[in-house]
């Protein structure tokens, strides 16, 4: 079993108030590869630090890579337009940096690294493997892709309080500045991505579409960015099965995601590692909302339930905070 | 415990009757991409094949993949000057593909990367690991930086006739080329991999200095190539313990090897996988001495040999070797 985890940036993270996924804007552009080193090495090797909400709360990449070391599955890191280098080893596409979404073409690298991403997906010999994604200012960017195709689902935050008409606002002013009303891309999944996406949802559709055209199953580790990133695959005109899988954090804060992910026609698996339990300040505010998703946690998990092993994964997870010194959150 | 594969050119490997990592000039560039890519996910995946010498000999990383589904490393690649891009992760530390070495200056990378090697080295958490390379190549190369540091030892070849005078010729060019006489960089190792080297020696031996500055234990895992190596990091001054883990095909044809072995101070392990007795007509060509060692092979070798597990090991070779279609050789 392998996971493939897509990394990359957007300058849409920038604007204020829209992602929590670093403590400042600064560790921000770290975010995606430190996510990669955690899940390579188990600790960062070139990033600065373990990625950290500003509330300390932990990144989701502790959890997928404590699954890792409880169900011994392998990582991929697909570059998906990183902005600093990464100490983690990365399979490249083609994907740069995305630009902010309310600028007129964010993503030109879209195009190209989808046919890349969905080149390798075609040829990797795995019968199935899980994607997950970490991009700050991803939910952002998800949102802009779903309006474009002419989807009206909502998506999640790794903020307790979703800026939800910030979003809206910022995706307004996107489809504004590229010429588009909502669902001027339907069916043109490219497009989508490329006016009012981020390279890491380039590269996830194209991969996914490369594998399930070649027989591969695939399973989209993630939120309401991978229902993005089936939105994309399914306007791409692929009907083959495809699931999601995700945490309940996600299901029980984002309105009508289970609806959301049936109009895709996604199998769906939900779990529930129970960090509201655990004593852990910082991991326990995953059960308040806080991060809740990301870098193929709710794959990761999909994998250890799969086998029964939850519970260990997230024993693993505090074992793994604790090995790391990052002791009881804040 | 993980082995890190660094793999690279040099346009050394251009020169008419030096190697046979490949069956020809053009699939040779291909061969260290290829090699990465068998390791990750066992099989090609964007490298036209998988790489056999011009006899039909398979690659040794088949072995080294073989070696981790029996003994479950972890693997990374590190991008020691690839010429065509991969599919296989890896990690970059700025090596850039090596000129020949009859060229004044080949590998103006080598200082530069040996630094980003070392610090990438000294951060990564394990307490061990083994190194490999793929090179083709790489034993010219070799012979360079150990002449140029004033070591007198021979090297090893992928062709069962080792063209030593054709080596010692190149190399007599390219020291000429570069101004040097033997010896002329005893104690200076980038300028030696510089001058005479090729990009991933220079990488190799900044990540092993890196890892003995920190406290983590390596295990060279190869022939002549890790010889030079090993010179390298001696003779950037460092006394700390190392060893060499290699295959019986190498210390069975390269005279003094062991003696060479003691001189630089390794622990020396030698692994014989028993491809003699195989009926498989390019693995057995191990045995007459085509191929040898490469890709990390020793050193993957070894860690089976640790928990007795080298049997299992060529089992799963012959396995591998009839899942990728390239039945009983030819």
């Amino acid at each position: 079993m392998r996971l493939i985890l897509v990394a990359g940036t957007t300058a849409t993270a920038g604007i204020d108030g829209i992602s929590a996924a670093g403590a400042d804007a600064d560790l921000l552009q770290h975010t995606p590869g430190a996510d990669a080193e955690l899940l390579a090495y188990g600790d960062v090797v070139r990033a600065p630090e373990v990625p950290m909400s500003p509330t300390g709360c932990p990144t989701p990449a502790l959890v997928t890579r404590a699954a890792r070391e409880v169900v011994g599955f392998d990582v991929v890191t697909v570059d998906g337009g990183l902005r600093v280098p990464t100490g983690a080893p990365t399979v490249t596409v083609g994907a740069r940096p995305g630009d902010d979404i309310r600028e007129q073409d964010p993503v030109p690298s879209a195009p190209g690294s989808f046919v890349a991403a969905r080149q390798y997906g075609r040829k990797l010999p795995n019968e199935e493997f899980v994607v997950g994604e970490t991009v700050p200012g991803g939910t952002t960017t998800a949102l802009g892709v779903l309006r474009a195709l002419g989807e009206d689902w909502a998506v999640s935050s790794s903020l307790p309080e979703n800026p939800q008409k910030l979003k809206e606002e910022v995706v307004a002013e996107g489809l504004d500045a590229s010429g588009l009303s909502p669902g001027d891309a339907a069916g043109d999944p490219k497009m989508a991505v490329r006016r009012m996406g981020d390279p890491v949802l380039a590269v996830v559709a194209g991969l996914t579409v490369g594998a399930l055209e070649s027989g591969t199953r695939v399973v989209l580790g993630g939120g309401t960015q991978m229902l993005a990133a089936a939105a994309l695959v399914r306007h791409a005109g692929i009907e083959a099965p495809l699931s999601l899988a995700t945490t309940s954090y996600v299901v029980d804060s984002v309105p009508d995601f289970r609806e959301a992910a049936a109009t895709f026609d996604l199998g769906l698996t939900v779990t529930d590692p129970g960090f509201d339990a655990v004593d852990h300040a910082g991991l326990a505010s995953y059960a308040d909302g806080v991060a809740k998703e990301g870098a193929g946690m709710g794959g990761a998990l999909a994998l250890a339930a799969r086998e029964g092993l939850v519970d260990e994964v997230t024993g693993a997870t505090l074992d793994l905070l604790d090995r790391l010194g990052t002791g009881n959150g804040p």
